[in-house]
């Protein structure tokens, strides 16, 4: 298959364009590098040294004979967006090219305007392109677990059946944000239902959870070929920010009691979930949602695998909760969609937390101990006349 | 109280900023005229000719010695959105600042984008701009009732109690948007919800149905205080628009079979509902959602009765819908909000039809007929390139 994976130059982006091409499909990938223009904003970075996306491709292709075709641009820019899928015409668009960190998106009211019309505007853009250049284009969008909330009833794959009053519907699954970043991914999901709708196209969405990790087999190969390692506030998800705090000897920050689920992948099978979304592709028409996710954790939970993996001494300190979330809240995710179609899980092991402070320590002179705590309160709205 | 009305200068906030300043309130309006070059692009107008708002505002002063306060810009800039509301300290924001056609957002990309980020970054701003400068300042806002879609179960106000495998609880009503304009409104109301969630802000969400009328007490005083009467098939509402088609002679033209229904409310209603919101404010942290509509009718039914009241002949014409909906559908909305608050629905009669064929007589000069009819289908992604 012909697959543009669109913002192939990030975290997952990366090691996905990487994982299609070892799977034999023919890969391009299109980036703005705006996390690495957010790194210089913010003086956040990676904890493990990434290259410039030229110096991966070149490697890639010197280690495997593949080639892999780079774009560079930003998808909010409609010429761009149409160029690229009218020029490398691929039977599958892989959109991972947004803004993707709720804190970021609390830090003030410039930095929510900018992810939500950022990522809305470039999946409308990818939407129009779709249906003017090929409508047989079948769009694989990275939505997001928070998009539902924290609801007192099972979390379904997208849709909902309804039953009140007596009278019944299937409708799309209610949903509530927490921070603009993820209420940003429901209007995602909500434009990409409805063009699904009205122009026949195919559209899946994977409603991710959060992705630890920072290995797969392919970024494995070579140091060249390393995905980004956030470690910060800002964009270290959970359990590698809590790994690199144990390992650098930092107390692990935990919000609130830490009694919040939170729905967990491992980046190794995120990058088989959009292979298999790929190759089974939704039918025209069809707005299908998977719940990409293996398991759910509260917070406390992962800080004490983490303590225990460490074979030295890991303090736990719980800080006052800069997020605006209920704790202890029933959590259930059905999950079912990827397993049929052949995922395997990896769960969470000692193992795997063991292997990333391996990284860790290789890296530690690079972490800025500062960055590991939560500089921005989102119960206050930041940037009066900004 | 002290009320500012964003959009003051449209069809509905014109009217409601009037009634409001007759009602003892101290108001003020704020507008870009959007509106005003949206009928320069397009070629389209208000049947009954509209004064200037600086005009407006004089004959207001004359007539009733009332001053209302005019802002001229953007609510998009944020530094604008700021000013007024420090400046002026309402008790209440009527948010009536938006892009509020379908047909409009579908024209292609282009209008599909500017509506969705006019939309969504005008209300973020105007959700900062409250936070910041007073959090007990009311948010009224205009939503709609596509919103919701047409759901196969009853339609409840902004949220339904769900029971799912023997689990229970209250989440936001499930939505379901039918065009790029009505996906626009439902993401603002998340973007409320969670501001009043998160900062502890008051909220009103309005879900509004179809406005059809041109008069109130207040407009009628004098021709200079008449509000826009759309017509054309991008801005006119559909009792409206039909009306008009009538009393010039030309074919009411029903969409598809008819059947598909819509939820109505009468322009005197509106500006009472607007009303009876801002003087009975939600409570801090409150998201609250009331339905604004009084009646709902499947489109043939309306335009068998604007047939019916017309003395002369009156043919209706079925043309293909160029709208992306199932025609037909069950249709039950609680609206019952309002009502306890005071509300006393005028509803859709042949008096009231007849009194906006004298107005479509008098201006019927001014219709040009081609734009009756709809010029865009929105089964096609328009735009190529652009």
């Amino acid at each position: 298959m012909r697959i543009l994976v669109l913002g192939g130059d990030g975290y997952l982006g990366w090691p996905t364009a990487l994982h299609l091409s070892a799977c034999g499909h023919s890969v391009a990938v299109a980036d703005n590098f705006a996390h690495r223009r957010f790194d210089l904003e913010l003086g956040t970075g990676s904890l493990v040294p990434i290259e410039e996306l030229s110096t991966r491709l070149a490697a890639w292709r010197e280690l495997t004979g593949e080639t892999i075709t780079p774009y560079v641009g930003d998808v909010t820019d409609y010429d761009f967006t149409y160029q690229i899928i009218a020029d490398f015409r691929p039977d599958a668009v892989v959109h991972f090219a947004e803004q993707c960190s709720s804190p970021f998106s609390m830090i003030d009211r410039k930095h929510a305007v900018y992810t939500q019309t950022n990522n809305l505007v470039g999946t409308l853009n990818i939407l129009y392109a779709i249906a003017q250049v090929n409508p047989d284009i079948h769009l694989v969008k990275l939505g997001s677990m928070g998009e539902y909330g924290w609801p007192n009833i099972d979390v379904e794959e997208g849709w909902l059946d309804v039953e009140h009053k007596g009278r019944k519907d299937r409708v799309l699954f209610p949903k509530q944000g927490f921070d603009f970043y993820h209420l940003s991914k429901i209007y995602d999901s909500h434009n990409i239902e409805f063009a699904c709708r009205c122009w026949n196209l195919r559209g899946t969405d994977l409603n991710q959870g959060i992705v630890y990790g920072q290995e797969t087999a392919q970024t494995a190969m070579d140091d060249r070929l390393a995905t980004r390692f956030g470690y910060c506030a800002v964009f270290g998800t959970v359990v590698n920010r809590f790994v690199i705090q144990a390992a650098i000897g930092h107390p692990i920050t935990v919000y609130g009691t830490g009694g919040q689920n939170r729905p967990l992948i491992n980046l190794r099978d995120t990058v088989r979930c959009v292979q298999l979304a790929c190759e089974n592709p939704a039918v025209p028409g069809e707005y299908r949602v998977f719940n990409q996710m293996t398991e759910s954790m509260p917070v406390i939970k992962i800080a004490e695998t983490v303590a225990r993996c460490w074979p030295g001494d890991a303090v736990i300190e719980k800080i006052d909760n800069p997020r605006v979330e209920t704790e202890n809240r029933y959590y259930n995710v059905i999950h079912t969609g990827l397993e049929k179609l052949g995922l395997e899980p990896h769960l969470l092991s000692d193992e795997l937390i063991c292997s990333m402070f391996d990284i860790t320590k290789r890296y530690a002179c690079r972490v800025r101990p500062e960055l590991l705590r939560p500089a921005y309160n989102w119960r206050k709205a930041a940037g009066a006349g900004c």
